[in-house]
């Protein structure tokens, strides 16, 4: 037992053990997904409310499909029926949720860092399902976990992230995390879509297509978040498509046996050509969205590990 | 066994032993409902997903209690907090479910035609709860069962459909399965609310109630879908009630034991007169309903068991 | 068994002894809750089904989770998704839920008496979660819940519910239970949000805070519901909380050892003081959100066993 936290906040908090744990127990969730094996146990008697203050089917289905899977019993708390619209600050729904002794909390929030201090509040464990454009860290394990399941190892790897990484927390944790697991990471994005700083964090930065995936071993797709885009430079559809979408000529640069990724939901002809999103033999996509599932059974199950041992030893309430 | 679909997506696609077989394993669980007798081993382990692309309380009510009631893990998906809202295709919303591996889909949408689309891009069994004008199958097979109840037999009646018929998916399911199982149906409608073609059906066409409701069995009345209406006509509801709603002296032409049926939500005052409705001599509104729990536990039920022979069979992935 | 109603419309059906009697047995479900000791038998295969009218995110959790815990099968129906929407009325949606055989029955309405209304029209036990400006009974016996584990005693008590008295149900269905169990209650609002005919029930009125505190053992502060005043006199907030917001000088007022409540969603700065709202010392506010889990077990565990008894009997359909 190597995973530690009390919650799941970032990839910034997990050690290359506690990466690598999780993946594992993921990965065997996902066969047992597969074979229909089912584990009620696990989390049978316990609490999981999903706080989503910003939508996301994807999302909010993949952990609710978790818990369900593990016997939790599921609670969804949508934002347009919060008393976040009564005036309510976050803190104050934070208590409130706490004062309903659940087990787990699986929060979304548009402002980044909400769900951290909405964890320092609480009793339970908190995972982050996404806060502004600080952090996704399940979804940044699930692409681990595709990643290793089609390329066998999570080291060593030349991994391009391709697109809207201003705006994205997508992008924020995939580099954190797969630079802690020792890839090379490449960054590419018009110069508009590039955050400064990110020289920090050990990655190249490239402002060409071609010359960014040369000899990857995978392409991580983004989606164009023009939802976040306040104001700013916005490129026509087309002319983003033109440049930084990925296409069977573009994809020719990476290795022969590079896998393409996107986290979803998908703009189909701009981000990425449909016909390459659907080719089974490049597009990882849909094992993504599985391993999503069986990602969030693991972060879960480990979360609820730690909780029982740390009411059992009174560092918090029962 | 004689149900044989993988999908349940319309009655167009049944065969008279199909129809039976659903209605008589329905009538079943209707009883056992009443009784309390508990069935939550059937679907005990599976995962329904209720995809709703058009609100509906009493649909999605009905296929998620009837869910509950077999054991099985329900979760809705509201158009709402959808990603489609994201621009998300149709067909990448199915494909991202899919991978999450449920085992059965209920899936209304707005659009005729979307539920065979994507019935043919899952690996899981699909229920149509209703797409576009299209079909209503769940809604023919319950109006089927509580018709046979009341009138012992589900052949040789003669049944009237009034109403907006044109704009109706659930007189186009019902026109199909009372036509498959030998009854004579008469459809009673304003010119303008009656779709060219029906005559291929082999049913009988009348613009006059009197004359249409002329001895019939069963009087089945439809919602008038104003919100279908795109421009076109729209009767005043006073005029139409005075022509077409449902009162007791339109009905003193039908049989003298006639029943009065209707889908609902109802116009009370446009479709059919309140007090009709509350009639529990002649309106079976309510049985309706309860057998709409029913119908659905046993198409549920059915494509489960499909689903599982096709798995082991190795026809579909498990 | 002292808890005879068949549903739980108001404190105004209740007597001492059914008060009581739901106390007692929330006390003990509250405490193994905190435990971890799980009570699923207790609505095992029966459903509960949440018809909000009005969006609430805290009753509606609660109510959610005090199912959960109780094993029954919980649905939930939002306004947003009703038929409501499609012009039916709320005895059709009544009607149509009821023939759907659900246990209990648990209705938030905009327009007082409306869940009397509803409870007439069907087979299972209803609970109303707040109608109009008329009842919200488990908010009642909540608070009653918490005053009792704070003071030891629920009589000889003196309470001051203060604020928006005009609009509130919280402010009503108190008013009745501590009248009820012998208490001495005082009401503080400003003269505009003061209904009139309160000396009725047996109260002080007052409309100076500092006054009207003087020596209480319990400050129960409402919310001040901006959304139920239609056209009439709006307080500015900053003046609102200068003259009736709880602070720690006005609180100077009441006994040394005198709670502190709020039935929330709280405006902090308007109706009280933030510091004061978070100060364990005296703000039972937490707890009170605990004891509505505990408080809404107790009741549907009740009613389900009246149902029961109902049905065995003979006296509803089972």
């Amino acid at each position: 037992m190597t995973f530690r936290a009390p919650h799941l906040l970032g990839i910034e908090h997990l050690g290359q053990d506690e990466i690598t744990a999780l993946i594992d127990l993921a990965d065997r969730y996902a066969e047992d997904n597969r074979r229909g094996v089912a584990h009620r146990d696990v989390l049978a008697g316990l609490t999981q409310i999903n706080m989503f203050f910003e939508n996301s089917t994807r999302t909010q289905a993949s952990f609710e499909l978790a818990g369900q899977r593990l016997g939790a019993d599921v609670m969804n708390m949508g934002i347009a029926s919060s008393s976040v619209k009564k005036g309510e600050t976050l803190i104050d729904t934070a208590l409130t949720l706490n004062a309903m002794r659940p087990d787990l909390l699986v929060v979304r929030h548009p402002n980044s860092g909400a769900v951290d201090l909405l964890a320092q509040k609480v009793n339970c464990a908190v995972l982050n399902a996404g806060d502004g454009r600080h952090e996704h860290p399940t979804q940044a394990l699930l692409d681990a976990l595709t990643i290793r399941r089609a390329k066998v190892r999570l080291h060593r790897l030349s991994i391009a992230i391709c697109g809207d990484i201003a705006h994205s927390r997508v992008a924020r944790s995939n580099i954190m995390l797969l630079g802690k697991m020792e890839n090379r990471v490449r960054l590419i994005a018009p110069p508009t879509l590039m955050p400064s700083g990110v020289a920090d964090f050990g990655v190249e930065v490239f402002d060409d297509m071609r010359e960014g995936l040369r000899d990857v071993d995978v392409v991580m797709m983004l989606r164009l978040q023009k939802e976040r885009m306040d104001g700013g430079f916005i490129p026509s559809e087309r002319e983003y498509f033109h440049r930084y979408g990925l296409d069977a000529e573009k994809l020719a640069h990476a290795k022969p046996d590079a896998i393409v990724m996107h986290p979803g939901p998908m703009n189909r002809g701009v981000e990425i050509d449909g016909t390459l999103a659907d080719d089974i033999n490049r597009s990882v996509i849909q094992e993504q969205v599985e391993m999503g599932v069986a990602v969030r059974m693991a972060a879960m199950d480990m979360l609820a590990r730690n909780l029982r041992e740390a009411r059992k030893a009174g560092a918090v309430p029962a």
